[in-house]
């Protein structure tokens, strides 16, 4: 019988508060059969594995935000991945296709039902295997819906971008500058305000480690207000905004990396709500999910964008399954840019 | 030469928190003399004139929230009032036309450009004069726009409508229910909540100051979730519905009574806006002057509806411009039912 060694991530406890650690997720190794799959399954190798912010939101014990249904104690965690089918039971896949699924194990293999996976990539056009769970993924959709669907700016708009060099912040800049818009964001060192500004086609940019008074940084970087707000990280930041904004003004909320490792009652308050009647702006909270039908468009849209060099990546990429918890960690330190990824194999 | 006296409210001070006083709105009588107005303009006797909260934010000496201009010191007060021409220097206006304008003077008379007239009003029509001011004014207005353009509920929506028993939220409340929408409001006293079930036909409604554990009280009266959320005050009550909104819930934001009489940094912050993403939830704040293009729709509507005995005005008409301060006063505490209203004359 043909089995093989894995190790995967698995849920210990929950972690209520703060970066889990290990004591909340632990690497087991565990051994797969792969001759006893069920009918309309394969087995997949993990290839690259997405590390995304939203996995945090689903190891807390509990439902409050963002609503994504928790893991299950001892469950093996799974996230969008890229694997390269190594057993099938679908004669849709045959061993050595590579495929992408938003349920890829965080395993060395694992098995997955075929009707979980979206997409077959071919291997011969061009694109980078991780930019499927980047540019083609996750991040990139949420920056496509968030400026192109939600925000819909003009030319000239004044747009605004937290968390600006990360894995949604560094596309959704591109795309408004590929709109003609005028691009600010914010993010946590200097090296990576020259990055935005040098890579990524920002306008300008800043360091909010270093520039702490906001309400002094927004003045001085939209002098004539703003427009579009394409919030990734809430809390203080969405407070200065709302007091910057533009009659109109569109803030579509992606996420709010500054709540996640607490309980919303120790949550930093926004006050000035009430701004938001005075300037009559509309703010729409999305998840991608909502959006797959629009899924095509976003893909033809980026693939066209990519192969005429109009938009890049910075992909973070950790290498084997066990660096898994210090790339979680990474999410919420200003030492990461761009999309965080582990690659497995 | 023809003269009339006059007393008028006047700006003396800024007021920036709390309850305007007498040390900053003052009544003081001047002469007017009829004969010497320009060309264009009319002498207005005032007769019904609206208290409204929007007033407050104009007296604060700061533009923060709702961003409507201040007024100037020793500046006559103005708001939407119903008056009688008594002198005319406009051809389209004859002495004892009944007319209805958004800058009628809190003032015995006044002399208002004949542009700033909004509305003849036939005197035959049997719709009571104060009501040009509530249900076809202001009120009205604000609630038809929240209701039927921003939230556009399905029959069948769970709707919640806070400061219910107050001018927008009576009006709020009976247009859901003509959509068929299931209706809970919440107010400031026994009294009123038995107002909003025996007269405007709310399914059920609470008094938020017995009632204190919003959180509690939401879940009681909203065990399917909350659909739209018509907000009048903010704070807290707006971070308690945000946790029991329902997916793709609509929030039309009309006013923030809560925060009018603090500086926006001393005002309760939201903790909870992370829930607008997960709940993919829609904020829309407006101001009615951005909907003058529906004014006609809505007036038909209203005027249908209230010929049809569909829809009804509670009205808290204060008698003699002496009662303005008492009256103003009135809209941030409990005390207040229905539409407040000076009657001049």
């Amino acid at each position: 019988m043909a089995v093989v060694e894995s190790r995967e991530w698995y849920l210990a406890s929950y972690a209520p508060e703060g970066v889990p650690t290990s004591d909340h997720l632990k690497l087991r190794t565990v051994t797969l059969s792969l001759d006893s799959i069920p009918e309309r399954h394969v087995v997949l190798e993990t290839l690259f594995i997405s590390v995304e912010p939203y996995l945090r939101s689903r190891v807390t014990g509990r439902e409050d935000g963002l609503y994504t249904p928790q893991f299950n104690l001892n469950e093996v965690l799974s996230t969008f991945g890229v694997g390269r089918v190594i057993q099938s039971k679908d004669c849709d896949y045959v061993e050595g296709d590579i495929v992408v699924s938003p349920f890829t194990p965080f395993a060395e293999y694992g098995v997955v039902p075929s009707q979980l996976l979206t997409r077959k990539v071919d291997p011969n056009d061009g694109i980078p295997l991780p930019e499927y769970i980047s540019l083609l993924g996750v991040p990139g959709f949420a920056a496509w819906v968030g400026i192109e669907v939600i925000a819909d700016p003009k030319p000239g708009s004044n747009v605004f971008i937290s968390a600006a060099a990360g894995a949604v912040g560094m596309y959704a800049g591109q795309l408004a500058k590929l709109r003609g818009c005028r691009v600010i964001g914010s993010t946590g060192s200097d090296e990576k305000v020259r990055l935005l500004k040098e890579e990524f086609g920002y306008d300008d940019a800043f360091n909010y480690h270093t520039e702490t008074d906001f309400d002094a940084a927004l003045s001085n970087y939209f002098p004539n207000g703003i427009d579009v707000y394409l919030d990734n990280v809430g809390g203080k930041m969405l407070e200065a905004v709302l007091n910057h904004v533009n009659k109109n003004a569109k803030i579509p909320l992606c996420g709010m990396i500054s709540g996640y490792n607490k309980v919303w009652t120790e949550r930093e308050g926004v006050r000035n709500l009430l701004n938001l009647i005075g300037k009559e702006v509309n703010m729409q909270g999305f998840m991608v999910g909502s959006y797959l039908h629009r899924f095509g468009d976003f893909a033809k849209d980026m693939e066209s964008h990519l192969k005429q060099g109009k938009i890049g990546s910075k992909l973070k990429i950790f290498h084997g399954i066990e660096t898994f918890l210090e790339s979680l960690g990474s999410l919420f330190t200003s030492s990461n840019v761009g999309k965080v990824i582990v690659q497995v194999k």
